[in-house]
């Protein structure tokens, strides 16, 4: 490579938080189709002994589902390396004693089995694609309008992302739906929350300066790492789109073709070894 | 009648504009219900002298299956006295050159049959109902995010109303939605839209300020009437809510239960003849 150092690798790297759909992965028909070189750039990153954690929003089955499905693609790696909204959901739920109705998706609910779901006052809005149907939009509405204290949990915020080759809505605008529907305070639970993000750092064990997190949404992976010190690389592939450079507020600290070449950076240029 | 004149009187009225769903009716199974009173109120205000339109944002149908419909619930009214946007939707789409994706409910298209629809480079949001599903909407996102200059023709903006006794979600919240997902500029052209109730007291052909709104909705009728100078009286029928009563910024001029209320007090006390 003759590529000189980039400026994001500036700072040593002791951790690093890698996207899942967009990154590794495509979503779409059957279990979708690896990024090529993602699989061997994974490998790598972990061979090296850099920490890494997945963090994803994608809620499309249970996490359990996830990891098989990136396990049979050819991905190594295991339920407790990746960071996911909905446990934090569930714990949320738990801790403030609330009954959710769940706008999510029906292979993603058994993430929810233990939680009681009768005489909801609050609305779980998770990457449901197909059951943002008109009925179900109407159930969760009238859950919150009935609601004393009406809350909507939002497992991302995301507006799109490509699935089968073609952008698709996430769970972002559906959550704006409903908060204009009715007076209703959202609580984000996914990227680009810092909660959800400093939860992530902790999982690593490494101060935040230290963190990459490399996505390919500027919004919630750039933009949301950033807002906790974490370096945010965006990568030009899943629903990256030219106009992302132009973005008025959010500027990636770096942006590369794909995870394979941000690997191969982090490999060359990293001068820390842990 | 014991009730002293109300304030919303106190200047003559020359002109009345009643909103249709949840004034007129109730829209639900088969034909909906009419509300008690409501037949024989719009009877006498048009046998007074004092002409009247019909101001709706009701997209579900044609306009002559509207009328058709409300004429067998009993309502004395023909087609060209009901103001409605889909005939500014289409004028709009000519005058712009535009070729619109109809994300409206399938009994609505026939508003639209002359209209160029191929190669779509922009979206006419009605109340959609059923079709406001997560394929229509995907469709819909595409259409804005591929068009050089996106562009939402909003029927409405109305956040919800009643149908077969449920509050059920209005076309504005699925705006909300594609506003989201892209950046897109969106053209109200129904109510609350200035050039609407500018239209509709054009045809009225009397001052805004000797004209009346009658609706059930704060924010699109009584709002909407106001910021053109006419008197907003809100109907505590359809989708009427006693949270109404404290909206931060818009004061109804007046409330009554029902269309029947308002009708008698104008004819009771309105001192202008026409």
């Amino acid at each position: 490579m003759l590529q000189s150092k980039p400026g994001w690798l500036q700072k040593a790297v002791k951790g690093v938080l890698l996207d899942i759909t967009g990154v590794l992965y495509n979503s779409g028909q059957g279990l979708g189709q690896a990024i090529p070189g993602s699989i061997n750039a994974v490998e790598r990153l972990k061979s090296s002994g850099i920490p890494v954690k997945f963090c994803t929003n994608e809620t499309q089955c249970t996490r359990e589902k996830l990891v098989s499905k990136l396990n049979k693609l050819g991905f190594s790696l295991t339920l407790n390396e990746v960071h996911s909204p909905a446990p934090l959901a569930v714990a949320y739920i738990k801790e403030h004693k609330l009954r959710p109705y769940l706008l999510v998706h029906t292979e993603a609910l058994g993430d929810y089995a233990d939680v009681e779901k009768s005489e909801s006052n609050c609305v779980v809005v998770g990457d449901a694609a197909e059951e943002f149907n008109y009925e179900n939009m109407n159930r969760a509405f009238r859950v919150l309008l009935e609601s004393d204290n009406p809350i909507i949990l939002a497992l991302g915020t995301g507006r799109y992302y490509k699935d089968s080759g073609e952008l698709v809505l996430d769970n972002g605008p559906f959550i704006k739906a409903l908060e204009y529907a009715c007076d209703v305070k959202t609580v984000v639970l996914g990227k680009p929350a810092t909660s959800y993000f400093d939860g992530a750092v902790k999982k690593l064990g490494v101060p935040a300066e230290n963190v990459i997190m490399i996505g390919d949404d500027l919004i919630g992976d750039v933009g949301g790492a950033q807002s906790c010190g974490i370096r945010g690389v965006q990568v030009k592939t899943g629903k990256y789109r030219l106009q992302d450079e132009q973005h008025e507020t959010i500027k990636a600290d770096g942006r590369v073709k794909d995870l394979a070449e941000a690997a191969e950076l982090i490999l060359q240029f990293n001068t820390v070894t842990t």
